[in-house]
């Protein structure tokens, strides 16, 4: 997509409208530093900063994220690890979140699974009405206006879509996100990455930029 | 479903025809130990060994599996280590796979996704052609000759269906299995797992052993 054509698509989504500050929790995972990944989350960190916002961001490799929920956790008002509980503390007040990561089997990489299964806890990113004994409907409890995915695969779009389905769609959309209560969702799969030339991951990470803007627009 | 009814459609399934014994990989992932995971896991165990096959058996969690794949270990001729190795020659062995987990946000625990991205590596369960760069379409080469999976859930099955897209049914049939070269699939969900009576899972426990039955009958 050119990115006139994707700034008249951006055009018709909603966006974050403040004339403040807000909060950008940016995690990515990625286990090679010099991955196109980190350049998108340099991208990402550096619009949101040149906008005016707070960025929180999480290299989970980096921070050696550990990705295994134990048993102790799953209850709802379980006594949660100091640092599990910084990583919920900050998804329960961002007003903005950017994920970033590669398509690995259509899945997140484990590390970001984990987050996943720990960091986006009961209590913290949804609950269930009182009386319910986990099969209802969940309500969601995360305050973020938006939530932006940026993927990155080998397997060409047409492949994803017809062979696979394109899994990390409902994945983040619908099992994430929408069940935590953030419904304006974006996400973008750029490929072919690892024939891409120079050119072509220059124009992506510009329009990572235009689409960061575009949700959160300088305050 | 009853199991006259199982039996029925199982009818229709491919399954195993051996007069000797194959060798079963069955994974499970789940933290509790009294988990309705492990009663399948136990049922599917019992229901091999006296069929008279081999069972490898790997509860990931009391192995403490390390599911957060390194940079090192990406190319197809990386170094990997002895731990990692012993799982992927396995894998590359078995005649039949049995892999048993919650679903949990529409996928396998990240410790059960550790084991993906790790054991289910490139020049063990596929690769790709001469002069690809890992763009094409991988060639698989499991030698299984069935994958079966089992899940339990607290989302009802239509929710799970129309909401979410059920996407543990792509994930383990088209990404991961087709993909390793094993098209003949089958996977059941049990749901909803919090409310259900001891009755209810004693029934699940015996249609777990009349599918492992069908696909891995007596040597």
């Amino acid at each position: 997509m050119s990115l006139v054509a994707l700034l008249f698509q951006l055009t018709y989504k909603p966006r974050i409208n403040t004339i403040s500050p807000v909060k950008i929790l940016i995690v990515l995972a990625n286990p090679h530093k010099g991955s196109f990944n980190h350049a998108i989350a340099e991208s990402a960190v550096r619009t949101c900063e040149k906008n005016g916002h707070e960025v929180i961001f999480h290299d989970l490799y980096e921070e050696d994220f550990p990705a295994v929920l134990p048993y102790s956790e799953i209850p709802k008002n379980a006594d949660i690890p100091a640092v599990v509980e910084k990583y919920c503390r900050e998804l329960s007040r961002a007003d903005g979140i950017i994920i970033i990561h590669p398509n690995w089997w259509g899945q997140p990489p484990a590390i970001l699974k984990g987050y996943i299964d720990r960091v986006i806890r009961p209590g913290v990113a949804y609950e269930f009405a009182e009386g319910d004994s986990g099969e209802g409907i969940p309500i969601g409890l995360l305050p973020a206006k938006a939530a932006l995915v940026f993927n990155t695969a080998n397997t060409p779009a047409q492949r994803e879509i017809e062979t696979f389905g394109d899994p990390l769609e409902t994945l983040w959309k619908n099992c994430v996100f929408a069940l935590c209560g953030i419904d304006n969702f974006y996400r973008r799969t750029f490929s072919v990455v690892v024939t891409s030339s120079a050119g072509q991951r220059r124009e992506w990470l510009d329009e990572v930029a235009a689409v960061v803007k575009h949700y959160f627009p300088v305050a």
